[in-house]
């Protein structure tokens, strides 16, 4: 049974500014949930409408059965997925030391939940351990987010922070003689597939549509583009650009990609 | 203006089966419209909010001016973009000839109309010219998947196909001592990075959920996968899998990367 005003506290959690009043988001779904399960993070309550079996390390989590159609009413999915979890927000500490071993991606103001959702899931997938958004990036507990990671909001730890005075923090951390390598996602940058790439560093991936802003230009280190292969244009259509752009995500795909091949 | 039975008529398009039996399909937006407009396919009629301008070659097209709220009426967006456009669906042969001699992509039963939209716009970015879908992919001239294509739709061939039997009609064509190339993106397959790409043949990506369907499976020449770089997990985790795998439109991307990386 699910009680009334525990289904309208819920619910409250749909709205960011609820989610850091309380510290608390919500996650859906039994991969999502197994996954949160399994990593550092606290769920403090699950709402399951099947016999949702916990581990023996998770008997203290309190799991309240509920009916679909109590599911129904709280969840932010069109097709709710058996369970729902209220997790505790965690607290990153940005360690430069350890930012500077590594290779980790910048999101300068990433807009679209899903973007950013795939962008985790990608990261997971090629051993990114941290991101490291803007503080104008969408926010992380928001439930689209969150979903589109298909769990991987469990192992990839997002920071927010103004983006200019971390790079200044992170550029004074680095030793001299030690490498501090930028790759900023443009245009008009260098050949991604010919460009000398370190296995630590920040990517820098810029808004889906106005690019990396004009106050994080000065401490990018390398342009890089992924250059495209589009047909050329004839008749009717020559002149006119083709492929202009990779989708946010895409890109960063594959960047990540051509990193970690370069790894072995 | 906008006629009471024009807004019915466009707002009827919205449905599959009116778009089959019409031959007709809506696009939105001030860059998709231009890039059909300077693409081989047939705008029939423009909806405009604002004063829009054909080009010389164009002047044929009838371009409607409506009101704001008029626009809003017969739009799939949630923030109508200046101009809609009523086009022509247009039909492609399948050329098995053409077919062997590029790198093409083969989606079996991609369902999400992001997905398609945006696995569209890679096949523009990496120059490749024709897709071959399942007849249960999703429908490209579904709205969702042509404004996701931001434009690419009117560059990239989208044909829908029977998949063994294309499959099977295709390596007959296939001349003796030819190269018959065609990959499989799957969990268990060869590592991507060090997979004997040939420049042409065929990618095949599978349903976001089951993967490639059975009966296309002794089709498939070379299984690929996208080496996983997740960090190993300890503690708690350890035993349990972490990132599972990538979106289909991801994994698509990083693979048309690395097909076209080396070309040169």
């Amino acid at each position: 049974m699910l009680a009334k005003n525990e289904a309208k506290f819920i619910n409250s959690l749909k709205l960011k500014k609820n989610r850091d009043q309380e510290g608390l988001f919500v996650a859906e779904g039994v991969k999502i949930v197994n996954d949160l399960l399994h990593s550092g993070m606290k769920v403090k309550t699950i709402y399951s409408s099947r016999n949702f079996q916990l581990s023996i390390f998770n008997y203290h989590i309190d799991v309240i059965r509920i009916k679909e159609s109590e599911l129904k009413r709280i969840s932010s999915l069109n097709s709710p997925n058996e369970v729902l979890a209220v997790c505790e927000i965690p607290h990153y500490n940005l360690d430069h030391a350890i930012l500077g071993k590594q290779l980790s991606l910048v999101l300068d103001t990433i807009q679209d939940p899903g973007n950013l959702g795939t962008i985790i899931r990608i990261a997971d997938w090629f051993g990114i351990e941290s991101i490291i958004c803007s503080p104008e990036t969408v926010e992380v507990y928001n439930p689209k987010v969150i979903q589109a990671t298909m769990g991987s909001i469990s192992r990839v730890k997002v920071h927010y922070t103004e983006l200019p005075a971390f790079m200044e923090a992170q550029q004074k951390q680095t030793k001299r003689g030690e490498d501090f390598a930028v790759y900023g996602a443009a245009l008009d940058g260098e050949n991604l597939y010919e460009t000398d790439l370190k296995a630590k560093g920040f990517v820098v991936i810029g808004n889906e549509s106005r690019g990396i802003s004009s106050d994080l230009l000065p401490f990018i280190t390398h342009k890089i583009c992924i250059p495209s292969f589009s047909l050329p244009l004839t008749g009717l259509q020559a002149g006119i650009s083709s492929a202009e752009s990779l989708n946010a995500a895409i890109a960063t795909a594959v960047i990540c990609s051509e990193f970690r091949r370069r790894l072995k």
